[in-house]
């Protein structure tokens, strides 16, 4: 366990055992090894802590039968999604239930007279894209992970992806949840409304509170109008910092790109190499580059918004900006674009930080970054959603001794992300605080800070039962 | 009271007064009559609730020594913005300290790098609107009453107005927010960040929590490129529902218009006698009006917008459009929208309700308003943000006797909530519960729901001293 004190494993007795087999029809309760090791990981590491027992409800009475007899056993419960997440919060720590919102996959009902939709938590977040974009309708928020992440996944973390700058978050697209307490009950938190003043916004508390105040079963989503076209291009620059510097320009010439992503030499290479079918010829002199999507109605205004866009560029000394001509070409582009983790993961055991500043400060965050490396001495790839100031900063073992990566790595780890608030930004953008990132709350939060959080988490969860031992230290 | 039981008035004793004195620079701590009246009422019907003294601290220092002095004291604190508000929230209902925020009203930093402003709570919505347009930017959130309502009134209510059908709600624009506690302590909500997945979400529980949890001593607003061209027009139908149906059609038609007004026959009657200088010819047929506006930085494409708008409104079967032509059109058009409240308000007696529903069902909202009305014998004028599913619903006293008023109302009221929440809708959308709409809370919220709203509120304020006797019933 990072950073906490461990409590007794829970006591998983076969009575306990076979009231769950009751509490859940079918064969969805197991105990048997591989099971407990396939949902004991996610993407965070190479971190692997398997639950007790693996249950995977159908539907929320299940849910809530499932967590009423943990809280009668006092038996941690972690909700877990599609084990994509980056900050180890679907993670049994503390052993327990991991309870698999897998089997809640249904796209309940597309409502396109309010341009709403209702989904369980297991729905694979591209396949509710697809599907509502069938009907000309458009869920925005899409990480990376769009292809295998779930819905449930992102409201817990409250996920971004590339399209955040111009659309919002997760949390911006959440109208209604339908959410198991710990102590079993089920509400609904808010209303199906695009607006609410109606007490307090139990819906936006329960957004990126990483399943430790109750597991959500059902969301109604906010839809928009598909746009119909879009420009994407990729920019080069001989400096990192010189593309930071070109994306707050953008914005402040007028125009909210769809995609503002930026991303480091490093990152491109190694993403070529590992999926090989992209081809993108990059100039030796060439140390960053931006990918900018512009997305809307009309062509001829999107064409507009690309030569302002490229004004901005030349006047920041880009080299030679390539637009992606045909769809093949733009599906290229991003899927090295979308890739880049896995790519990096691939390369090298690594740690990747969820840096966020105020758009402007990329720079010197940047900067900063790399000077600390220099000090500790570790090479890190950085890339991410520029035009929202969010930059994942992925730190390189490669030959670095383990001494040092256990031992000093999370000092230099500490002095990011000093820098990163001193810059007026936080911990995390996007991933979430989950296990990892637990150690470094303190930076972000003051003593009476971290005790509201706590007492909030203590009157949803007075007994501790709800994925403990994550997000707050 | 409304619906509560009254605590014993506090003891404001002499050597209390004499230490609010003391804790704020200058002559800015009152017990005279005329201004414990002046800041004894808000623009909710006729209600007067003055404090037991008024308080005008300048700093934030200030704001948590007075609030540690009433902690002290265990003397009820009611934070008083602007005193527009529609749902009591800032009338001191248990007596006490009135904390007017009405001398912080420094805009203390736009930064045109980040897109961003840093802003006291006196602010009024309208000069801050201001400042940022002449540099390019938007502040989009803008109450009806926008030229003398405040920033922290907004963020109380999370306020919205006609711009939140493409903008968003004031939930939208906040990054970051100072709050002195209940305690007097003072924090930081967030980080001035775009994204944000740190820890539970305190600013958006802040937003909209009325003044109960906390006062809001600063806020950081995130700010978008200003639009440089609207088109407004007004269309007329014969059938109000019709008008309501033409509403969710518009946006199924891919587009989403800056605003989507929508009034009733009186209230454009009524509205255009009290502004007196506004000509729009409204033939006798006419019933109600929709008024549509949509923006952006290309003339031709709102032109586009404009006539697929027609499209839509025809096969609804309006009668003639009337355009905007010029800046002075435009401006009699909204001043015409933005009084329709005073016009009501000077009409007659009124109550108004602040309904909310999923947008297409707005018909069936406005049909079963005046079939409830039509059983209680009483009149409605109604109006709002269709396009949001807001319907402001003033029931008119006219000459209904004062026991029916009393006594029937609150039946018809009940109904007329009942309907919204059927509808999937609920009791606020913009205005608030605060005092007024507090007993019929038991209407969009079961006890589980209550209870964890109560309990947030005991963590903020163990006391029970911010803002008592509002919102939870």
């Amino acid at each position: 366990m990072i950073g906490t004190s461990t409590p007794a494993r829970p006591a998983i007795t076969a009575a306990f055992i076979s009231a769950l087999r009751a509490a859940v029809e079918g064969d969805h309760v197991h105990v048997d090894e591989e099971r407990r090791s396939a949902y004991g990981h996610d993407e965070t590491e190479d971190l692997v802590f398997p639950p007790d027992v693996v249950v995977r409800p159908r539907t929320t009475a299940e849910v809530a039968a499932v967590v009423r007899l943990c809280a009668e056993h006092r038996v941690p419960v972690t909700p877990i999604g599609a084990r994509t997440g980056l900050s180890g919060g679907a993670l049994s720590v503390h052993g327990g239930v991991g309870l698999a919102l897998d089997r809640m996959d249904s796209i309940t009902a597309i409502d396109e007279r309010n341009l709403q939709v209702t989904v369980e938590p297991g729905v694979i977040t591209q396949v509710l894209q697809e599907a509502v974009a069938a009907k000309g309708l458009y869920y925005a928020p899409d990480p990376s992970s769009r292809g295998s992440c779930t819905i449930g996944g992102n409201l817990a973390e409250n996920s971004g992806g590339p399209r955040a700058v111009k659309y919002g978050v997760t949390r911006d697209f959440v109208l209604n949840l339908e959410v198991v307490l710990p102590s079993g009950d089920v509400i609904w938190t808010g209303a199906n409304t695009l607006k609410n003043s109606t007490g307090y916004d139990l819906t936006r508390l329960l957004v990126g509170s990483e399943g430790t105040l109750g597991i959500i079963t059902k969301a109604v989503l906010r839809l928009i109008p598909l746009p119909r076209e879009n420009r994407l291009m990729l920019v080069p620059f001989t400096s990192a910092e010189k593309a930071c510097e070109a994306v707050s320009a953008v914005f402040r010439a007028g125009i909210t790109p769809s995609a503002m992503e930026f991303m480091e030499r490093d990152a491109i290479d190694w993403t070529l190499r590992f999926v090989g079918d992209v081809t993108v010829a990059v100039p030796d002199e060439v140390q960053a580059h931006l990918l900018i999507e512009v997305d809307g109605n009309d062509g001829d205004v999107l064409m507009k918004e690309c030569e302002a866009i490229m004004a901005v560029m030349e006047a920041h000394g880009c080299g030679e900006v390539l637009f992606a001509e045909t769809t093949a070409e733009k599906d290229g582009l991003w899927r090295m674009r979308r890739r880049v983790g896995e790519a990096v993961k691939s390369n090298s055991v690594y740690k990747e930080e969820d840096t966020v500043v105020p758009r402007y400060e990329l720079p010197r965050l940047l900067a900063g970054v790399k000077a600390i490396g220099a000090r500790y001495g570790f090479r890190s790839v950085c890339y991410g959603h520029a035009g929202d100031g969010n930059l994942h900063v992925n730190i390189i073992k490669g030959d670095l001794d383990q001494r040092t990566w256990d031992e000093e790595l999370p000092k230099a780890i500490r002095e990011i992300f000093e820098l990163t608030v001193s810059l007026g930004g936080t911990l995390s953008g996007e991933h979430g605080i989950g296990l990892v990132q637990r150690p470094y709350m303190d930076i972000a939060f003051n003593g009476v800070q971290l005790d509201l959080m706590r007492r909030i988490k203590q009157v949803f969860d007075p007994l501790g039962i709800m994925n403990p031992g994550k997000v707050l230290p």
